[in-house]
């Protein structure tokens, strides 16, 4: 293991966490808020131990793919600690493992929160919070690769491949660095026109700005107790939209920005996504019609829940606990399908999802054909039976986990369906789940350990397992392994 | 597809079930009940049908693997119907789809009841019911290779394979036929045992041979409205032992029968069964010690509980829906890793959760070592890649039709738990579930659309989904195939 260039990456974590929480500063000083400070205070701790652990570049600097997965899980627990900082010292968040909660939760997009009242946070807290689902929803690491040349060298294919979901990393471009650069481009510039369509439309710029970062990393934070229940209809369409936007693999607005529509247009994964939310939409919408004066206004609630638990953002418009129990079923299973590969949502992932059912195909056909062995393919390429084992894997990892984290949760003694879907709503990063942690209620009730429980969860669930179970496997740390 | 010589097994399938319903006619001769005579128009119909289809021996020999899965996927289907007959036309369930949900329940060895008060049935009734587990416990079709050798000729290994539970069918001696055979002496032995032991432990031979039949098939069907909670401690404690017993694979007894006693306590997957039953009996036992007046009192609970639930049997002595969360979480995953493979228990199995695990480490060591691959091994023998491929396609056709299976129910606007833990206590053959299908509650609630999933899903899970989904498969009955 080498040590020192997985500090010295480290170090560059935290003094890009120091410069962003510029940001928050700007908004205490905007809004004279005395919370700023709290800001000042990470942010001198943040860069001075960044700025010490960068000060010397490593001599060694040969990195393989342990270091990589190594360096992801620890910077973004780093991120996380520092990152929880402001909320704890400045006491509007008095408890350190609710701050620690409520940050995570941030940086791995997830959106539950511990808050019962959001709208007593000061706006730089606010802000912050905020703020974070839109570091995390394209990854930290992704935007040092993009910015600074001089780390990794050949070895930036292993940090992109563990911090970017799905099972496989489409390299845009072959150089990793330039599709770090590109995919940064695509996510500012479409965060963009969200602000500037919210704007047009009569949001407050504070709000704006808060909504589309939690839109577009799909994490979830509202600003008002209500989520996004008080927006206009209007706005509440520009959301849903960019929700679904989202959720779509990135290489395809790469492949419409260099003019070819046709190849995005054919992307299997897409398509695949977008049919299952266009079912969903109109199989709740059906089934809720009576709660709602008109069939347009439930089709508007179905749309915008439905784009927000697929897309793993966990926003809300309605308290869909109370919805009939069919809608509720869809949405969990939504929970579990998750979003496209490479876009910021969580989940299993369409891609996954799609191999699975494609390797179900192959196993009836071979029932009858033992002999012929059929080639898998997705998005027209021949799958690996590299690609189809981790997918595997993934699949029983994730059970393992979660039923795991389901039983140690249990041990509060809430009920089934609250312990199952807060497990899936964080390990998806989504948010809400039913009962007990539905969208109108929080997440405070939780002992610490099951707080802790959901945070490793939330962390697994961003980082897709592996690196962060590396983390906690000995022969990691074993010198020469 | 050859469909005389399909006919002419199902033939014979109706033929025997005709001769096993000799069993309640002559008990509707010992307790001079009026039902029997039900049972002698279903023996006549049964047999009349038999008879004629079996009357000519097809030319055409003819049989490949598809034959095979339809003809298990089908015999199960008239089976059920059948065996249904005598409670629907004595109105003793007077709805035939409740007749049809018992008796399905009742081969599949799921043992959920759709009646509310058992004790009203007549004996006959109750005999044939808790028969039904016995006989679909080793699989009808099993026997049926066991004593006819004139069938099925080379292709018999299609046949066991599409039965029998388990994700590769180890046979015991190479030729198929005497496999069945000593797989149906050790089946017969050990139920004999059970039921002379409950004999000298006083219970009377009626209860003593429904409970046996219930728990050697791991079916779970009792004949008091308090299922086992009203026999002594003593006879629980068997019952207990004999569940766990009926959970270990066959090969296990096969092995100790031809004394070579080393290579049976080698045996992986049994160790890893008994390891889960032993660690779920401690946590359960100090989770619930507070609500029985000793410790030993809440082990003995404990391990009924846990023996009923990862067989699948079913049975139960105290309403476990009362327990705990983390009790019932523990129960909830049981029912979902199950008994091993090659025994008459349901669920994933363990080997499959063991295969998945080797699965997950394999992977892990993988992302240090991208170039080495290592081969997986269980019971010492290698796992050869179409049986991986298998068990991951089963994971992923589970997991499917699990969540489609809950979406359906849900229409009934029960609550999750009820929905959730139904879908796993039919798929896996299990019986009880938790909230309104807890151990005190009965099936009759739901509509008939969710009565006939939940069939589906029961055979489903008997059959190892794969030969009843063929049956659906428009491809399947096309011609040249």
């Amino acid at each position: 293991m080498n040590i020192s260039i997985i500090r010295y990456i480290l170090g560059w974590v935290l003094n890009i966490e120091a410069v962003l929480m510029l940001f928050p500063c700007l908004t205490a000083a905007i809004y004279q808020e005395r919370s700023g400070i709290y800001f000042l205070i990470t942010m001198v701790l943040c860069g001075g131990i960044g700025i010490l652990s960068t000060f010397r570049k490593p001599k060694n600097t040969v990195f393989y793919a342990k270091e990589g997965l190594v360096v992801v899980a620890l910077s973004w627990i780093f991120l996380s600690i520092f990152g929880a900082f402001p909320f704890y010292i400045s006491r509007e968040i008095p408890l350190f493992e609710d701050a620690l909660f409520e940050v995570i939760s941030g940086f791995t997009t997830t959106g539950s929160s511990i808050l019962s009242d959001v709208e007593a946070l000061s706006h730089c807290m606010l802000l912050w919070r905020s703020f974070t689902h839109w570091i995390g929803g394209m990854g930290v690491i992704v935007f040092i690769l993009a910015i600074l040349p001089n780390i990794g060298g050949g070895a930036t294919m292993h940090i992109m491949r563990a911090e970017s979901p799905g099972p496989s990393v489409g390299k845009l471009v072959p150089k990793v660095r330039v599709t770090a650069k590109i995919l940064y481009q695509l996510y500012l510039g479409i965060t963009l026109i969200q602000i500037v369509l919210l704007l047009l439309f009569k949001m407050p710029l504070f709000d704006a700005l808060c909504i589309t970062f939690g839109t577009a990393g799909t994490g979830g934070f509202g600003i008002l107790n209500s989520s996004c229940g008080d927006y206009t209809h209007a706005q509440q369409l520009i959301i849903t939209i960019f929700m679904i936007l989202f959720g779509i693999n990135f290489n395809v607005y790469y492949l419409l920005r260099i003019r070819k529509p046709k190849e995005a247009f054919r992307c299997e994964e897409a398509r695949a996504y977008l049919g299952i939310v266009a079912v969903s939409i109109i199989l709740i919408a059906v089934n809720i019609r009576h709660m709602f004066p008109s069939l347009l206004e439930s089709f508007h609630q179905a749309a915008f829940q439905v784009a927000s638990i697929i897309t793993t953002t966990g926003y809300a418009t309605a308290d869909f606990d109370q919805w009939p129990e069919f809608s509720k079923t869809i949405l969990v299973i939504l929970m579990f399908i998750g979003a496209c590969a490479g876009s910021t949502g969580g989940g299993l992932k369409v891609s996954r999802v799609l191999i699975g059912v494609k390797e179900m195909g192959r196993e009836m056909r071979s029932l009858f054909h033992p002999q012929c062995v059929k080639v898998l393919r997705l998005e027209g390429k021949k799958l690996e039976n590299t690609i189809l084992r981790s997918v595997n894997a993934f699949f029983v990892t994730y059970a393992l986990f979660f039923f795991a984290s389901v039983l140690i949760v249990s041990l509060d003694n809430f009920d089934f369906t609250t312990n199952f879907t807060a497990v899936a709503a964080t390990f998806n990063n989504i948010g809400p789940g039913l009962s007990k942690v539905g969208p109108v209620c929080n997440w405070s009730g939780f002992s610490p350990l099951s707080k802790y429980v959901l945070m490793f969860d939330m962390l697994a669930g961003r980082l897709e397992l592996f690196p962060l179970l590396l983390l906690f496997t000995p022969s990691t740390w074993r010198k020469n392994f």
